[in-house]
């Protein structure tokens, strides 16, 4: 096998948003509300995950939904017919990510009602929305079979700040050429600490033990 | 169906380096160097399509490839390893596209010797990279069958700047809840103009046609 010649190329500044992000999750720790950010690649199945994981979860927590996307509103209508939980569409304005005053103006537009959990599910991209802070209580990210288990890899930021790593699709893992040991070994190059939690969101295989892993995680947080 | 509350947040300032993109342009026309630009989602093929299609258009065209890529060279090594041609990994220093200028600093990386085609794989992300021109002749992107078909509606950029959008893993379209004329009409309703060619780089269903329409292209700017 030859070399391959490797060329670092310059990058860009980012803004930088942290101190705002320690202060929104400052004030959701006062109000008692369990934030959780949900990012993927487009069309890893974010929306239909989100579905089943609140049909479980919905009589047990108040629980809210912020779908972000550049454009159209298919994913809220989507959970809102599904579930029928509060929930509301924040279009970006072009953005590929949101931060945590993007998610701040998002929560306000929820009403006054106190919530129990709110779920924001990030613009679909595993680059951007990794290098900004939303404030949330626990960042979660969904890898599905198709996509391939080399993907921890090439998007590192991505995978070494989710706490909880979602592999989705396993109902079509005979279909791809993808190894679950080798996937779990890729994630936990990134990140040693990262739950991996295998499902089929259109099957449910697997769903019910992701509910009892969260809420396990709510819990111990409103403790 | 209830009807979902809308809030557009605020995004902020991109940079612009159209200028530069032009510029590139003219100078790839002055040597007669045809460079496309391919996007896509992480995951939807982008590195087999192109293995797919180096092996049938390689000795018709001298072509070279530049593999973007925050981290890993995987990608490069697997062009490299499957067809042999001049093939350099581009590392972004975290950064979710490529602009004209880092394009050309990959170019220039390329070594000396001229280039009929040179193809450069981006970051794999469906909003950044349509933001910034890189200088391309042509931008192609691949939509894979599980990402869904309604992606034309998420990411309209992306759609209404690429000349011709490949539809890869029609293989497994009985699998997944994919509509190809929904997602022609999606793909039509961002960009009149956008060519649309189904393959399966997997099973090769399809490849033989887009080579011979990637072929014209480059044969049509070169006369």
């Amino acid at each position: 096998m030859e070399k391959v010649k490797i060329i670092e190329v310059k990058r860009s500044v980012f803004e930088n948003n942290d101190k705002d992000a320690e202060r929104l999750r400052q004030e959701l720790k006062e109000r008692g509300t369990f934030l959780i950010n949900l990012m993927s690649s487009p069309g890893s199945g974010k929306t239909t995950t989100l579905v089943q994981l609140i049909n479980r979860l919905k009589d047990r927590y108040k629980i809210a939904v912020m779908e972000a996307d550049i454009d159209s509103d298919v994913d809220a209508k989507k959970i809102l017919d599904a579930t029928g939980i509060n929930t509301i569409q924040l279009h970006t304005g072009g953005m590929c990510h949101l931060d945590a005053d993007m998610t701040r103006q998002g929560i306000r537009n929820l009403g006054d009602e106190k919530c129990d959990v709110i779920i924001l599910e990030n613009v679909g991209n595993l680059v951007c929305p990794a290098e900004f802070d939303t404030g949330a209580i626990m960042n979660v990210m969904i890898l599905s079979v198709p996509e391939g288990d080399d993907k921890p890899l090439k998007y590192p930021l991505m995978f070494s700040i989710c706490d909880l790593v979602i592999i989705n699709k396993i109902d079509a893992v005979s279909f791809f050429d993808f190894d679950m040991d080798r996937c779990t070994e890729n994630v936990k190059y990134r990140n040693k600490k990262a739950e991996i939690i295998p499902i089929s969101a259109k099957t449910g295989e697997g769903v019910d033990r992701l509910a009892e892993y969260l809420a396990g995680r709510i819990d111990e947080w409103m403790k």
